[in-house]
């Protein structure tokens, strides 16, 4: 039993804890950076800050989180002297505020930090005070010590990471996923959902992982087929504010599997939401690994996920034989597109393994998978 | 669904992690404060940091962790400009070095700040890096906001807290608690199963701090009873230090009950274990609980202790209604004597249960107990 955990010193979950805001920052600085999305959804909040008397400037991300974004908005913070970085919105902007809050005291270039396309360097400094609150129930984000930024010239999303990108502090109101669109709830949703999975079924799962996991993946189901009906439910955005929550907690501490391995390169590659191409990907995922842990003869994990199969579903005769099938029905309810929807084609996948093969996350996944197994996964799900 | 969640930023966890104890310091400081307990176990692990070229003072608390240790300590760290302070020992060493971490920085005497006897004033000032390494498996003072002080003046245990006093570094190996003796184990791994149920039947209980007591609760037990007979099966050690981090983790957010809203302050007024006094009172507070719970018909609560009571034994028949018996035998089992053999008499209980009744801890209790049913715990357990 050996495992590291690294969390935020403080989670504050609950709906209106939103409220908490101006009291929780004030104490830490008078004069910060906010890092938002597009919407304006949340602008009444900055209105409250200002007349508590917190000066602010804003930084917007408008799409996927680009080396840029992070550049303009550190120069901007610079500007201004803030010493405290809000971060306000779903996974593109708190990748963009955890990397604003840690270079404004590293020195050099994103570059020097970036993996794969970049030096790799350590970050040696620490982040300035960073305050994440997410606006989608997905990504995790506000719990890791990673961010993944897209390098437009490259074509590729990478990361940069250290412990001291892990905010100190992440307020997480599902009173603010309420009025979430409804193709980002469950794109956001199924990322929560595979990520509540795959650390669990991950080589590197450890008890205090697999805890999280268990409670949350049952809410999972029924918290994502339930917001399609419902999207107001208030009851149904905590469960899945909840669920996300301890995927980040889960993944952060025991990794994730081969559908994030290859997300990351297809997201690199191809305009598709990640939460969209995990939904994609976790079925015929799931599917190979069954039947790489069957042949191998692996019964531990073969354990591992027949428990799976009991925690996914009410119906408790489910087994690991039914898990492929329980999963491609899920994404039949929710209207889950293939991959060839979005131009992806045979010709393509080659390249896309090639570049996931030696992903971290690709590290976690159950077995280690050959390049015939990959080319199976991804084939299946054109 | 609302909670705060307050952890260290790293925990190391496994056998033989002690070994990284140098790579983690370094980075940090060279020059350190060292609190540890009376004995000289480990010693060998001070030796490793000085040919590592980190220099250090220590200091040693000999018994119950006294406001004097504190101020002592306090006055070497400064003559010394340490600035990093490593506690290693149970939990009055912890209790001892988390209080020197925050008063290095904060101005005046540590009666400013200790509720109850003191002035209960606010540490506005945040901790110097603090690095904890416990050798007991019990108290969860690792993950903790608090330390517990003892005034002989006042013959009573009380608290200074602040967020800033979670330590940044956790490292719990179980292999340092091989050569824990049998009383020891038996007593802080009582104090560790109470910290694990206390929070999971706990009036604040949340789904996150639930999810770590239902994996801990049925470990607990087997980990106790096993040490019993194989104080040196590392496998059993590191199941209890397990149980001992989540019990923290789950007391941090989601508070104890009565049995440690009594444990305070019986351990200012009379000599015994913390550990013990849980284990005398568990039973008959349990009992008691249960009795409340189901005249008042709370039918929420009423499924929770059914819930403890098919997690805490392998035998799934078992109901509320075994709980109780469950414990006493647990006791029986493990020796544990009652509080008479402390030279605890019926004339003392009054004065226990006002000093009792408006504890931190006994807010958490699943109900709120009268006097009467105070008492009746208190006498039970004579």
């Amino acid at each position: 039993m050996t495992f590291n955990f690294q969390a935020p010193s403080e989670i504050i979950f609950g709906s209106g804890k939103i409220d908490e805001l101006v009291n929780i920052i004030k104490p830490k600085s008078e004069n910060i950076i906010i890092i938002k999305g597009a919407s304006n959804r949340f602008d009444y909040i900055f209105e409250t800050l200002k007349s508590n008397g917190i000066d602010y400037s804003i930084y917007c991300v408008k799409n996927e989180p680009l080396i840029e974004d992070v550049d303009r908005a550190v120069t901007l913070a610079k500007t201004n002297l803030s010493n405290l970085v809000l971060g306000i919105g779903g996974g593109s902007v708190i990748d963009v505020a955890k990397a604003v809050g840690i270079m404004l005291l590293n020195p050099g270039e994103i570059l020097d930090y970036l993996e794969v396309i970049g030096k790799g360097e350590k970050l040696t400094e620490p982040s300035i005070p960073t305050i994440i609150v997410p606006t989608t129930s997905g990504t995790g984000a506000e719990v890791t010590k990673n961010s993944v930024l897209k390098s437009i010239q490259h074509k590729r999303k990478v990361s940069m990471r250290s412990p001291e990108m892990i905010p100190k502090t992440v307020l997480i109101d599902p009173k603010l996923m309420l009025t979430l669109p409804s193709t980002t709830t469950t794109y956001t949703g199924m990322d929560a959902l595979t990520q509540v999975i795959e650390p669990f079924i991950s080589s590197l799962s450890n008890p205090f992982t697999d805890s999280l996991c268990r409670d949350a993946i049952p809410r999972a189901v029924d918290a994502l087929v339930g917001l399609k009906e419902k999207p107001s439910d208030i009851k149904l955005r905590e469960e899945m504010a909840y669920v996300s929550l301890m995927g980040g907690l889960a993944l952060a501490n025991a990794k994730l599997g081969a559908v994030h391995g290859f997300a990351g390169p297809i997201g690199g590659m191809f305009e598709i939401p990640h939460g969209l191409i995990c939904a994609i990907l976790l079925p015929n995922t799931i599917k190979v690994n069954i039947e790489a842990i069957e042949s191998l003869g692996l019964e531990e994990d073969i354990n591992k996920y027949n428990q799976l199969a009991k925690l996914i579903s009410s119906d408790k005769n489910l087994t690991i034989r039914d898990l492929p099938k329980f999963l491609y029905d899920l994404n039949k309810k929710l209207e889950i597109p293939t991959l060839s929807h979005f131009g992806i084609k045979k010709s393509d996948l080659k390249e896309i393994v090639d570049l996931s093969k030696n992903s971290s996350s690709m590290k976690g996944n159950t077995v280690s998978l050959t390049e015939t197994q990959m080319m199976n996964i991804l084939e299946s799900s054109l």
